[in-house]
């Protein structure tokens, strides 16, 4: 059996942690072997690499420049498909993780002086090119998945609709140049109809 | 007055230290403001990331994947120069580095499943291209760097003089690919006639 290499993309509050479920349980009881993993910090080293990016060196704040920011983030993906989603594919399993290389793009669009293309070619180099086979990208106004998130303000205070509304449209631009690789999903949608769009997709690839 | 940025590379046992520090003297009594730094682990998050590197996470060994390596390094290399290097050089003063980008391409050449050119393409990006103005390479035949090493046997333990051979001549092969910015001295003469020859070489530069 060949391995399958599934992404979920898609801003906060979308429901990806639900349909990864519900995926790797329909997998499973296809009798496929599935791994799920998620980015950021899927891996010991990229824990310890997210602790460096979020709280500094010895809890003391450090200005981290935006080129070093950038290739740490790399180092953790390159250890996260070394480690974990490269092995897997090759003994067939499938690997479903919640974010991936868009994540890094769509988050950075606009926001840092590096250009996308320069973050995409770092991500490629870091993965030695390894592209999922499906990416499905839950897409959603950002005012609706703010509702959903409304128990969970801390993540939202320091990102607002404005920065929501950015990102949802870089997801859409990236899902639009690799049309065969991404499937865009309304996300407004029930759960089970959500679900739906994703079993009759996944049929033809696993 | 103009930054003037300075590297010395070179197998350990060569006499950087010493040199470094002549360089140093120098340049303070002609009145220049100099930073002496080094390669790796020149920042408190180079120093956080050797940490990584060389102890793992947590005290636990960690199998750190090829590129993630490289990645690390690069990150190092990147916060080294943002936080550094560039803002001195800005100022118009002089930073000498003992080691920069030469040698990760002299120690991973020939040992990684990655190329001089992938590391080097990365130390590029990371850095925004920035090379030294000059880069002094002190060459001596490895058995006698060894023979100036007899009291660190720990830092040889692990590196052969085969090793050290192949790492000189990496070096050199590196200088010979950019003559303008290398000058390799012969470190195997006397400490005064070492640095009379960088001294001659620097006052056509500082």
């Amino acid at each position: 059996m060949n391995g399958l290499f599934v992404s979920f993309e898609g801003v906060d509050g979308v429901g990806k942690t639900t349909q990864v479920e519900r995926l790797r349980a329909y997998l499973e009881a296809q009798g496929r072997t599935v791994v799920v993993t998620r980015e950021p910090g899927g891996t010991a080293l990229g824990k310890a690499i997210r602790q460096l990016l979020l709280h500094g060196v010895d809890g003391g704040a450090v200005d981290i420049a935006p080129r070093a920011e950038a290739l740490l983030f790399a180092a953790d993906r390159a250890q996260h498909v070394a480690e974990t989603i490269r092995p897997a594919l090759e003994r067939g399993e499938v690997v479903i993780t919640d974010r991936y290389l868009d994540s890094s793009l769509a988050y950075q669009a606009g926001g840092r002086e590096l250009t996308p293309e320069e973050i995409r070619s770092l991500s490629m180099w870091a993965t030695n090119n390894l592209l999922p086979d499906r990416t499905y990208l839950l897409d959603m106004d950002p005012a609706l998945s703010h509702h959903r998130l409304e128990h969970a303000e801390d993540r939202m205070e320091s990102a607002g609709d404005d920065f929501q509304s950015r990102t949802r449209q870089a997801f859409l631009d990236l899902a639009a140049a690799e049309p065969n690789r991404f499937r865009v999903i309304d996300a407004s949608q029930s759960i089970e109809a959500v679900w739906a769009a994703i079993e009759s997709d996944i049929k033809e690839l696993a």
